[in-house]
């Protein structure tokens, strides 16, 4: 039973999304839905890429990925198709979304612009590829279809950079719900003893949660291998009124 | 595999949705649920419709809806089941709420009040047929039990219409989670040519978002096929101040 | 086909969830996966607790329930596996959250500390044991893995009660997303004719919603077999100010 992961910007309101889990079915009825989030911020590009990243890790490869933060749907982006190094699959726009997971998963090894229009449904709208082209091919390629059937070679675009570093200077790349800020900086590169500087705020590294006091700032390395500010039982981001793009610095002790 | 789908005003915030599930999995183990939305605004049965409506079209002929928006849940409305004439099953109140949605599937070719209660969990609580009646009913229709078992043939009730209208005047009648105004006017039969009047505002038509500037009002072609007023990267309910119910009118160019 | 289960804290913004899922499925590819919620209140350990109790009766016995709302994560605090004496098996942290759900179904019949790392992910982030730990060993335990072999037998902690009461004195232990003020008093208990104090209101007890007017204060059984009480078409916590530990008496008619 191969698995379709979906990922948008559509929330859960309205029914877009079962709408895309319908089309899916319509030609895998046998495949497995696995919604990533739905809840990335509307039309962020670089957030939705971010998401995609931290997600795509633990699922066997094989899985399919279908992704759509699409601002420029209707216009001249291309509808695209990528298989990993590691064996999985992804279906979205060409706009930077589906690269930095692709990377993740030892890089891109074949990417196709989706052009056979006798994958997609039958009629398409202007505005739900989603539904009307992405769910259909990524149904088709977890029954088995190969990538090179569904058109022609292309290179993905890659209109921006997620770009981890290992320091010493790094920045915000996402808050997630709970107001944690998560950094580009790579656990593994660290020093082995730190701090954190966060604008004009020094903010120490713990290992645990367990390690601070209530409403502390601290930075830890959070799941995804990535340093985390986090205020324990509150919001980083609100305590401190940084979001993306701020600047955290790594100052050895 | 047969398709469940859920559609209800329970939010996802309690367990009401799970237990439902737990219903329906208890009866029909291998069934497959897809979640159309919980978001439909608390009663609002006329919202639930055009919800259910826009979403039943892309599954499989078949597949077994249902639905519970039920402020009536108690007193004497009758639970229902009913057949459209493409073949789809739906389970819910008989408030109106799986009208639209058989018509858009051909109409209702047979319906029936839900009285045997043998196809129910064994206790019902008074106040929640959505897991107690309407989930193991659901699931029965997805194990192939004739809905002629369920109980007595019926007549729909039919205490609104969506009104699916070809202008040149209709109305806004839904706002969905980005802020579009959804009308009632089918693309299908618009003109040519045409700009829309919203109140003191005229709005001119385009064939994708990306034809216009960021913030402008545009009118489109949703993806349901009705024609929407969206502002690109914005909430047009939010900067039009119109909501449900608004006049729209179509001006011929 | 076997159940997993999964309530967490972890909202549905982000990919938490997805990523325990992923886990998962990497172990048990065809395992069902049922969300029960992700929205309880952030390291609301007690609330947690209520909304597992709330959901898990109607899941087919043997159904596994994955739970974690884990403040204590990283640092003693035990991982743990139960099975109910109904035949349910609960994987979580030992703080209380698995013991008002395990209760009942019947009640505790052998839990375990989880130490065996062989049903872990190979390798663990000191912050996400929901995925690295909890969600891979539910995956073998709906394979039919032994309980006994997943660690050493263990008592479960029991660091509160959620205290189901027949009265005549009760609290409020939840609100649900409607405003729905969820009591302690077991329906099964009450006295034939009676209202309820709460605070300095007066609340009469109806058996449905339908039964009073709209924006009433009204005092019915839930769909958990608790006393409630509502406000027909509005939210009785707003109304009437009142929340988590208010005092409610029954009072005999």
């Amino acid at each position: 039973m191969a698995i379709v992961t979906l990922l948008t910007d559509f929330g859960l309101a309205d029914t877009y999304v079962a709408q895309m889990k319908a089309a899916a079915l319509a030609v895998a009825p046998s495949v497995r839905l696995v919604d990533l989030t739905h809840a990335v911020p509307a039309q962020d590009v670089r957030a939705g890429a971010f998401l995609l990243w931290t997600a795509v890790e633990p699922f066997p490869s094989g899985s399919v990925h279908l992704a759509v933060v699409d601002p420029g749907v209707g216009s001249e982006r291309l509808a695209v198709a990528a298989q990993s190094v590691r064996g999985d699959f992804f279906v979205g726009p060409d706009n930077g979304l589906l690269v930095p997971a692709l990377e993740r998963l030892g890089g891109c090894a074949q990417a196709v612009s989706l052009t056979q229009s006798g994958f997609w449904r039958p009629r398409q709208s202007s505005t739900f590829h989603g539904r009307d082209i992405f769910a259909p091919v990524a149904a088709h390629l977890a029954l088995g279809t190969p990538l090179s059937s569904l058109g022609e070679a292309v290179q993905l675009q890659r209109p921006f950079e997620l770009i981890f570093t290992d320091g010493p200077v790094g920045e915000v790349i996402y808050v997630d719900s709970y107001g944690n800020l998560v950094t580009n900086l790579l656990a593994e590169r660290l020093p082995e003893r730190f701090t954190i500087q966060l604008g004009a705020t020094r903010v120490p590294f713990v290992h645990y949660y367990a390690d601070a006091q209530p409403g502390e700032l601290i930075a830890l390395v959070g799941s995804n291998g990535l340093l985390e500010v986090a205020a324990r039982d509150g919001s980083a981001a609100a305590e401190t009124g940084h979001g993306r793009g701020a600047r955290v610095e790594v100052v050895r002790l």
